[in-house]
């Protein structure tokens, strides 16, 4: 919900510009220095802040590392192509250039390391990884609701089948995602797609 | 193939042992250590070899990290249950139980992250996944050649489908895979058993 511009709520709107800053801030320090280097002091430094500002918002280097992935990185808006396969397309295919075209994964790949030896990180990343997750579960949710699904289909599971593959491909095959991956891999899961009508 | 027991081969044998402690060694070193402590000389005192012993067999430190880990993390047994759906679900066990009791998971997380700094350390992964893929590719044709799955089915695509859930939820998800997953993915990926003969 944007901010509404009344009086009241204009120190929120400063506090929110400030917020943007440190979290860009955040990720220039794990961009260039890697998570070794990331700390509330190189971030209060990178932002022109001081370490007790951090701290208010903050309470751990982690909690600010999730929440400036959370907040460069949004989940995708929910789509709404009327048709489940239509949906499905348009989030993996959004999935598929943040992959490509942004410092997403490098990220990620950071993340995907520390969380082996920081269970607070491994729980922050996996309640991450569970909102954006949402609009893809919605997405199945309302294709079975309008029939277009099978009623056995678990909307989590198939999530999981959906989005993996290009996570595989990107960090574990390091292959490049061809063009008709993302139909193939709906295909795939989903089953063949049904004649249309007329 | 094992090595035959004859007078020739015996210096061979000898330097194979020597060649499992430096990569036994190796792996130590990564442990202990992380990648940002890997290097020859590292990995040459954790094994009481010189570094031009090291350098003799593996021309860099990349090269012999992947052969660390693929001599200790060996490619599955090809299965030979005598149906598809039988061979898959005894590969993703196995590949279930190395997620779960070995330490590959935290070797395989070190390199997620570097390689995307070192490409030359990405082609090698590629390379080692790319044969760690070999035996669920080979059950997945022989299914098809048997009649058991359809002709249209690409058994590269499937091997995909199959296996990056449980990447997934390891390093993404950070979820356990719980007891039956294995024959939900299954079920998802090559649809839901087909009744049984009789």
């Amino acid at each position: 919900m944007p901010d509404e511009p009344t009086a009241e709520r204009e120190p929120i709107s400063r506090g929110a510009g400030a917020r943007q800053r440190v979290l860009g801030a955040a990720l220039r320090v794990l961009d260039e220095h890697g998570l070794a280097g990331f700390s509330m002091e190189a971030v209060a430094r990178a932002a022109g802040a001081s370490k007790a500002t951090l701290y208010r918002h903050w309470p751990t280097a982690g909690a600010l590392l999730v929440a400036a992935m959370d907040a460069t990185f949004r989940p995708f808006p929910p789509p709404d192509t009327g048709h489940v396969r239509g949906d499905v397309a348009e989030l993996l295919t959004a999935f598929v250039t943040l992959l490509r075209d942004t410092p997403f994964p490098r990220l990620l790949a950071a993340f995907i390391d520390a969380a082996e030896r920081d269970p607070t990180l491994a729980a922050l990343h996996a309640d991450l990884t569970r909102r954006r997750r949402e609009p893809m579960v919605a997405a199945l949710v309302r294709g079975k609701e309008r029939g277009e699904l099978p009623d056995r289909l678990d909307p989590e599971l198939t999530t999981d089948l959906l989005t993996s593959p290009f996570f595989y491909r990107r960090f574990v095959a390091h292959q490049p995602v061809p063009a008709g991956l993302v139909d193939e891999v709906i295909a795939g899961v989903l089953g063949p797609e049904p004649p249309g009508p007329g």
